[in-house]
């Protein structure tokens, strides 16, 4: 997707006075990923236009936490007592439009400690995501055994400053940026403090705990941290590989996004999130490709 | 696999004086995975002794650069002219036995900018290895276009030290590490400094360069990060991401193998490996599954 001037605007992402079309006006992340069963490892998902991006395409990260879901429900259906997605990669093909979707799931393996299983959303019969996951059981509550990783510092919740798609109905999460780690918007697009590393609070309406296949979707909500380094058009996400390490406690998250290395067209992208007790719960790395500026 | 004393001996993994029962003495990388076409996107592949870890199992990069092959030639017949694999990710569903198996591909899009491929690798008909690939074309020689990871010091080649399996037959490349931080092998298997981090060089006989697809290889050569921290049975890689970020300069290659957290019975190991001209060449992450000692 190409960046349009335009389709950013500085708000937070649940732009509360853009009423709907044709979904209602909030729409909670419980509520937007509910899977109808088909039967045979297959779920019925709609894609809506609260958890799209700019071009009226689907979230990422939104589409993962549905295949996430279908992924635990078919591995519990074969038996498997692993409610959490361990690790997740998945690679973006193509990009769907929003409405109705179908996902397919392949159980590979129920293990003791972990089972593993394949899903992929199609539209119109075609495979627009193809993911893999390790799923397994986390303890709520728990602490590492060894190691770690604090949050980097900042700046409190209520000073912290939007970004977000326009013309998108309200979702009812929120990303608010650390003034020092955000994207400004110019006429050529978004532009950083050129470190690669931005930094925000994400939270539910509520405050409510983010569920473990829900961090899925927080794992690629932030815009692209090259962003912070270079105005290119929209940077698309190749592959994105998502550790979920502890259950969040309820309260807001705090999200690191960094680029380290831009060469020869492709990008990496680290993301880090960490709960309301310091723990980091989030892991993730994606490559992503960006058309460089000549000369 | 449990961890078994003995299987392990303190010596480089190129044990030159154990010859080989069933295979040459000695195997460089590339001719080990040679790939026989069997047509619509199937290839056979054998599982060398050499390329093996302790218990006779073959070796989990060894069998993802040979998916990795697969995946560039399956991608190159449909038109791709994209011989590099930029990120693969791959589940471990279980361990297959030395000697033949059979890698199946499907090519899921052939596009300007990258190929997307998946591959599976099977043994009697059962799926061991899931893995997908993004493919790509790197430069030759070319530097960042921003950004910077430089190599973290090791001693001089010639002053580090082996670690290897017993009972293996040379393959023609050789990890030695850092005396600082590498592996010992005591009573009750192999101890660190506590670190959770493993430094070494990795090269290959006559200090060739080492291709972007023998990378996959060489981002999953390092005994487990954790035994620094805490003595195990064997660390099952579970998911395994690999970005290829440039083509490697001829010389031996700098590797950092570390863990960050462990937690819950799982642990990540981030690889990072750079060339002779301190170029990053690789960006690995893996999740893993250990059983932790108790009380």
């Amino acid at each position: 997707m190409e960046w349009r001037p335009g389709t950013c605007r500085s708000t937070d992402i649940s732009s509360r006075d853009e009423p709907a079309t044709s979904y209602p006006a909030r729409m909670d992340l419980a509520q937007a990923t509910p899977l109808t069963p088909l039967g045979e490892g297959r779920f019925g998902v709609e894609l809506p236009e609260e958890f799209s991006i700019g071009g009226g395409k689907p979230n990422g990260g939104f589409m993962l936490a549905c295949l996430g879901k279908a992924a635990v429900a078919a591995a519990a259906e074969q038996g498997a007592e692993h409610p959490h997605p361990i690790s997740t990669g998945a690679s973006y093909l193509w990009s769907p439009d929003l409405g109705p979707a179908e996902i397919e799931t392949d159980v590979q393996r129920v293990g003791r400690t972990a089972s593993q299983v394949t899903a992929r959303l199609a539209q119109a019969g075609r495979v627009a995501v193809s993911a893999r996951f390790t799923l397994g059981a986390l303890t709520e509550g728990s602490a590492p055994f060894w190691g770690e990783n604090p949050p980097p510092p900042l700046a409190p919740i209520d000073e912290c400053i939007g970004f977000g798609m326009a013309n998108r109905p309200a979702n009812g999460t929120q990303l608010l940026f650390d003034p020092d780690h955000a994207l400004q918007i110019g006429p050529d697009g978004p532009s950083g403090n050129g470190s690669g590393e931005l930094r925000a609070w994400f939270r539910l309406d509520g405050d409510r705990a983010v569920t473990p296949v829900e961090l899925l979707f927080v794992s690629d909500a932030m815009p692209p941290a090259t962003f912070s380094v270079v105005q290119t058009g929209w940077v698309p996400t190749l592959d994105l590989t998502t550790y979920v390490r502890a259950v969040p406690a309820p309260g807001p998250l705090r999200i690191r996004f960094r680029t380290t290395i831009i060469h020869d067209g492709f990008a990496d992208e680290i993301c880090e999130v960490w709960d309301s007790e310091d723990r980091l719960v989030v892991q993730a790395t994606q490559i992503c490709a960006l058309r460089l500026p000549t000369g």
